[in-house]
């Protein structure tokens, strides 16, 4: 099952909204086939292993990171049915696929054909390798990381909103490779008026990343045409997200360059958040990496749609009552309203360090 | 060298000002004697070492963590004759006292004397142990901590000045424990209104801890009689320092209460910090740890006074524009002007962690 979760992840960035699954087939001690779910609309990890096993998956032992599939409404045929027709004795299966459409139906498939399952092998590893997935399965939203780049004391901009750079190049460096390994990227208009970034993945090792989608929130469609989020649309494409504040000949405009807008209804003068990742969900987008100004950051968290904080942090005081702050808006009237995280981890990047933490569950 | 090291350690926060300082008497690969400086006024560790050993010192090795004294300004006899004529043939020291009324001489007298000295045997540690020390001597001002409990976006308090406790039990009696190995604690006169604090140490481990001067930066002398903090003067002595715009007859009350009141220059409304400093310097306050809110914090910081970070940091975020944040004021207006941190250490301390960090020198 170890090899199983590390074949797994080498499908990281491509599989979604599919899982990363891994396959190995042992027959006698002895592995006979292996494979991994690398790429949307790609053979899956179990027919990768087995038929590379070919006749002998025969009496065999199937590990399998995910419970394999048996619904019919998707690219590739289902798997259960080959699994049975392989011949082995027994599956071992990391988790239950949350997907309704699975849920353990195909764990009850494999046993009324007479083979052994043995369930939650390593499963703690196999959830989190797939907690996007899970959390989109079964919220119908993506999986939404909140990243910044601040001082030790939650500063991510000066007064004027100068932030670039808080942060050393490697921490930046780990921040295009994040960009790389989600579906969608977000930020708010002011960063795009004020930082024009590309919200491209650019990590330095990997010369042709998979682009995330790049989305920007812009209630009242200011986005000026040149902007840069706006370029090279064949590479990474950007997704405009507004109210009926915006312009419907601007819309026209920015549609015809390729460019996706998507009208939503407001909440306080703003795009509904809440609306936007239900739809976000539907399109397919499983991993959303936040990549706000203040403002942004705390809109997100308060409608408790952050499951993750990612914050690269540099040894550095700004200060300043009137600096930009991790979470914008107001504070909270009691002490005891702040949020609570959990699972701190911390872990060095050269000058700087990256502050990991779960959002609670509401 | 090691032994001699944690022999000194035992004094902390009981021999300022004067430094830590162990000592063991090795002879033909034996202990012979061993001892540590407890406490100011009492006998040096070189002297009960030396005292321990008696005539079985005669041609051993002295291991002193510091340069032993040989000036004669002082409560204690000084120690370089006693060594001399103890017969050791060979001192081993940590590092040399950087007192002006040492730095070197104690060494040039053994040597002279025809004794061998070996300088800098795990001077990095030696020096750490008396780091205080050091910069007292060398700046005559209290090597400063700026401690704060604060969440995990930089906030100290809610907008309406709520911080109790952001931390949790472990953090607030590891800061108890902060309080008892400083020479003084200090707080701006908004944290005497807003919590009341006695400022005393209160460890939970230790039941009589050595109480620090406690100190309350108070222009306009607007502390209330019944403040907390002008209370059980014979356990915890207290400082009030204002400036002229005080009232006399208040300052007059005071004082007969058994506080001390000092008055000094003021810097654009506010007490001139660096006067303060210097003052408490005279005074033989070698370390002081400022438990500031943001202002205090704010002017310590931009006054170049600290030269260490504690931050207690809780697995929360605040957020608002109107937070308190660990530093008021107003943000640089250049992110180049941040105030950049050196030896950033992290510790978890139960639910919280603390992060340690160095202020580079000016």
């Amino acid at each position: 099952m170890a090899l199983a979760l590390r074949l797994a992840a080498k499908g990281r960035g491509h599989t979604s909204p599919n899982p990363m699954v891994g396959a190995v087939v042992v027959n006698r001690g002895t592995i006979v086939g292996q494979g991994s779910h690398r790429k949307v609309g790609g053979p899956h990890a179990e027919v990768i292993a087995l038929s590379q096993a070919g006749s002998r998956a025969k009496g065999g032992t199937l590990y399998v990171t995910l419970e394999p599939c048996s619904h019919l409404k998707k690219r590739t045929p289902p798997c259960v049915p080959l699994v049975i027709a392989s011949g082995v004795r027994r599956v071992v299966v990391g988790m239950v696929d949350p997907n309704p459409q699975v849920q353990g139906r195909s764990v009850a498939q494999l046993k009324r054909a007479g083979i052994a399952v043995d369930l939650g092998c390593r499963e703690r590893e196999a959830r989190q390798l797939n907690e996007a997935y899970i959390h989109w399965v079964q919220t119908g939203r993506p999986f939404t990381i909140l990243k910044a780049g601040m001082t030790l004391d939650g500063q991510i901009a000066t007064a004027r909103g100068e932030s670039q750079w808080i942060t050393d190049e490697a921490a930046r460096m780990r921040a295009h490779r994040l960009r790389a390994d989600v579906d969608a990227v977000l930020v708010g208009i002011g960063t795009v008026l004020r930082d024009n970034p590309r919200l491209t993945a650019r990590p330095g090792s990997d010369l042709s990343p998979r682009q995330p989608l790049r989305i920007v929130v812009d209630s009242r469609l200011r986005i000026p045409f040149k902007a840069a989020v706006l370029e090279a649309q064949q590479d990474a494409h950007t997704l405009l997200v507004t109210t009926s504040a915006a312009q419907p000949r601007k819309i026209a405009t920015l549609k015809g360059r390729g460019v996706d807008v998507l009208v939503l209804p407001k909440a306080r003068g703003h795009v509904d958040l809440r609306s936007l990742w239900g739809r976000l969900g539907q399109l397919g987008i499983t991993s959303l990496l936040v990549e706000g100004g203040s403002e942004l950051n705390a809109a997100v968290v308060r409608a408790g749609l952050a499951q993750r904080l990612m914050c690269f942090v540099a040894p550095l005081l700004l200060g300043g009552q009137d600096a930009k702050g991790l979470l914008g808006g107001l504070s909270p009237r009691r002490l005891r309203e702040a949020v609570l995280l959990k699972n701190v981890r911390i872990e060095p990047v050269e000058r700087d360090m990256l502050i990991e933490a779960d959002f609670s569950t509401d």
